[in-house]
């Protein structure tokens, strides 16, 4: 599994990207089973060795699917880096598999005992954020054309 | 005005809070004047000393409003720390007054010279985009409840 190839972990170096798979320890996931919800506390962040998990928010009860993680590396729960530390969507596993996941608390300390490494790691994580917030609006956008469009006609 | 209201500079010592106001030089500002289009480079980031600032998206032609800026302290054209480096929106002075400017080269200087106060900013920062991309997918799960409702009468 290469961590190098998701967002969070552009740009670190070798002994960086070691520090971080070093915290990280092994859960095995199985189809259906719910990782988190939607404004859980969230004490742990996730990197995807193999299988697949779905993320998605509900709505009234229906559930409003955002994206499924299918890529080795890639990795989910980065609220875990944010306060107030709750996750801000719900993640069920999609396909059997297994994870690398990381505890809060060595997170932090790995990201003090190496601020630029830290530093690297939020820069990465705020333009994931701001290009998800972009996405959305994007969305939101079509809608308010739709609506603009039936006003129109 | 104080750097403190704003979301970015919470958790700053006041000597840090010195350092930034340091970079920044008073531009004054005229209702209707454009500060920057979405899609600019993002060169500089501006806190608001006094007066109002409208921030706004575009579909169509027509203008869709995301927030005023009125309180004094309070920042934006944070695009400016992060990659692309690009503003994700369009700012226009809404009412007269005189704003902070700080150059992206002062901001990345200032930030590697002072790690702690840079991870600061960018926890302070991701959890702003963070915040934004929950109340948009809020406003999208609005939406989609209307739609939803409407399949079903």
């Amino acid at each position: 599994m290469r961590l190098s190839s998701c967002y969070l972990f552009q740009g670190l170096s070798e002994s960086q990207l070691d520090q971080i798979r070093a915290i990280g320890s092994e859960t095995p996931i199985k189809g259906g089973q719910w990782l988190f919800h939607e404004g859980d506390s969230a004490e742990q962040m996730y990197v995807l060795k193999n299988g697949a998990v779905e993320l998605l928010t509900t709505v009234d009860e229906v559930e409003l699917p955002i994206t499924i993680v299918r890529k080795p590396g890639n990795c989910f729960g980065t609220s875990t880096l944010v306060p107030p530390h709750q996750y801000s969507l719900s993640a069920r596993c999609a396909e059997d598999g297994l994870l690398l996941s990381m505890q809060k608390t060595d997170l932090e300390q790995l990201i003090k005992s190496d601020l630029e490494m830290g530093h690297a790691l939020l820069v990465n994580l705020a333009k994931h954020f701001l290009d998800r917030l972009k996405e959305t609006r994007q969305e939101l956008k079509i809608h308010f054309k739709t609506i603009f469009k039936s006003m129109h006609h």
